[in-house]
This record gives structure tokens, sequence and C-alpha cells, in this order.
């Protein structure tokens, strides 16, 4: 059955698209491979078939899922491989994790680095996403990253309950990695496609945690390089 | 095989111990009926066998087990009934759903309601839990309460991915309760056993959630009155 992953390109191919790395990670948990399809962030039309206008969209045969939770759920109910939630108690412990991440961790970590991001787009895009970040949050995206040598350390801090996890076990879901990991693992590889700005610490469990994320799969995470 | 619980123990008999009722519930979900020690919360002497000094403290024949989570990974692994944890990746979300709420909640929740806890205890130890807790805020408990009308509402919002679990689903676990949502439950009872400050607003899915949570177990919940 064909699949194809509609998710966000920018100059150079870099496939920055935050959420649909969940996705990524998630298809080769279950050892599927997608065709990948890039879209221009300002280029709705291109993903108005799905009837929303947000990537990740994953085509699978005749169905169409948007939402990167949804399609999660969607690879487990539907394709076997590997578990990505463990059971009902797990999804459900999933679900709240993807809500804190994006709730919690997210919109700290956006602003430090949206100058950057726009660093890799074209003129078009660059400017359709500030424009959507400066009314989200009511300052310049210079202003935004003005403080985030300072900023960066409260973000640090509320990913303490995930640092607590691996001093436990090597991954947040336990011994192997599971859609959890995913979830925490898309925003700090958005980070890193997009920025030079060290969102994690040398040393810091997570920054370990996240290299052994970037290994997965072949080097799955490794596939799109660093911004130096 | 006996099973005995170390718990906190006020005035009238009030059971208000945080992290005990996650415990409580845990064994009534497992099927287990334990005896019930209560403590003073100045009493150290009491539980010294157990080589440290805090409650939740469940011996279970030979075996002495503190620390609320590790006492429910004990019950998950020698006792059956129910699952606590649904499996590896349940068990290791529900250790960060616990990390969250103990590092994230209770530390919002604590400074509003302990002026009143004291209420509901002798001389001695309400002497003792204010030089605890005057001494971890560096303020007196008077000062910490004076503006809880206004600091209730930061804490309503760090619930919010808890809350949006229960658009989906009736327990935090999914269909049916599961030790995540004792994690939750614990620190809402606590407040609701010492305090008379609503925590949550009446029409906040979390209220419905937490009569369900008084419910269940033969409503075990509502075994200690709610304080007036």
């Amino acid at each position: 059955m064909a699949l194809t992953l509609y998710e966000l390109g920018g100059l150079d191919d870099r496939r920055y698209s935050l959420f649909s790395w969940r996705t990524r990670y998630a298809l080769a948990h279950k050892g599927l491979t997608p065709e990948y399809r890039p879209v221009r962030i300002s280029d709705k039309a291109a993903i108005a078939f799905s009837g929303q206008d947000k990537v990740p969209i994953l085509v699978d045969g005749e169905t169409v899922i948007h939402d990167s939770f949804r399609i999660a759920q969607h690879l487990e109910a539907h394709h076997g491989g590997e578990t990505l939630f463990g059971g009902e108690i797990g999804q459900s412990l999933s679900r709240f994790f993807n809500s804190f991440v994006d709730r919690t961790i997210v919109p700290r970590l956006a602003p430090l680095i949206a100058l950057d991001v726009t660093g890799i787009l074209d003129d078009g895009d660059a400017r359709h996403l500030r424009g959507v970040m400066e009314k989200a949050f009511g300052k310049t995206l210079e202003e935004l990253a003005a403080n985030r040598d300072k900023d960066v350390i409260a973000l640090r801090r509320l990913l303490d309950p995930a640092r607590a996890q691996l001093r436990a076990q090597p991954f947040i879901s336990g011994s192997k990695p599971a859609y959890a990991d995913y979830i925490l693992f898309s925003p700090l590889q958005w980070a890193r496609i997009t920025s030079p700005f060290p969102i994690l610490e040398e040393g810091d469990a997570l920054s370990a945690w996240r290299e052994r994320m970037l290994d997965l799969h072949g080097g799955l995470g490794r596939s799109i390089p660093a911004r130096a």
C-alpha cells in the first residue's frame, strides 16, 4: 500500500517540519517507508485536498490523515511492527505527553529560534512565518530572540521531568524508544536543523539521549545536517 | 500475606497524607486491603524502622518499601488483579507523569493551602509543618496564602495537558482509571481534606473527573470528609 507524507521543506531541501519528525520516526518504527512530498509553508493550495492547512499529512492508500498524534494512532491501529504505545494506558499517557510538550515546551522553544528558522527559507516562506509568529507572540522575531541566553534556562528547567526519566532508563519510554520519545525529539530536531543556538547543554542527560535518538533507524535524524 | 500502610494522620483521624492516597488507591485497584497505621508528621521515631523519614511506607510480609511510586511498582510486580501501568511503556510514562505532578503541580498547590493544613493538626504537628514549609518557601504560611485567589489561576493553567486528556476519555489513563489517575488525584484529595479553598472551578472537566475518582473502589476517597 502506497504511503505519502506531506511535510515542510526549506532551502537546500531541509525538511525542518517540527511535527513531521514525529511521523517520520513513527513510520520507521513500524518498518514503513513513505514517499516524501515537501510543501512550502506559504503554499496552502498544495495540501487543500486534506481539508485543512497543516502538515504533516499522511496518505495511506485511500485514507488521508492529518495531525501527528492521529497519524500515530492510525499507524498503531492499521500497521504491524513494533508497538508505538504499548496498549491503551501507554497510548493515553503518550497523548498527555504530547499535550505537555506542545503546550509547555514548544511555546517556550519557538520564540528562541524563529528568527533563525527564517534563514533556511526562501523570501516568501520567511515572510509568511514571520507574520504568523509575530502575530502569535505580539513581538518581532528579533525581540523574541533578544534574551534567549536567559530564556533558555527556564526552558531547560521545564524539561526536568523528562530528564528525570533518563536517570532510570535510556529512553523516555523505557528500555526501548517508543512514540513518546519521538514526541519530545521532534522539537529538538527542529531546533537542530534550523538554528545553531544550543537548546541543551553538553553533559545534560537529554543531550546524550538526543544523540541516541539521532542514531535510531539507520541514523534517520542525521539525514538532515545540523545548522552550523 | 499481611499488608500494613503507614501514612499521616491528623485530628479526628483525618488521613491527609498527600502521597499515601496514591498507595491507598493502588492497593484498592489490586483488590488488596491493608491495615492502616497513622503516624504524626513530627514523629520520625515511629517510622525509623524503614531507614528513612517519609510516608507512605508499605510493609508487605517481610518487605518494607517507601516512596509511593516504588510501592506501585512493587504492587504491579508482586500482586495480581487489574494492571496499574499496562506494561513497560505505560509504567515509564506513569513515572514521567509522577515527576510532572510532583515538580510542577504540587509545588504550586502546597503554598496555597499549607496554612489550612495546620488547622487539622495538633499543635506539635502544626508547628513542625509550618517550620518545614516556611523554610522551603522562604515565606510565612500567611504570606504564601495571601494572593491565592490569583495564584490558583496559574496552577489551573498548568493542569491544561491533564484537562485535554479528559476531552477524549473519562480517565487520564483511558477508558478505565489506572495509576496515573491516582497520581494526579492524590494532591487534589489532599487539598479536599485539608482546605475549603477551591482548587478547581465548577464546570472544569477535572472537577467532574475528581468526582468519578472519589466514587471509585466503593467511594474510598469519600471515606474522609471534605473540609468545610
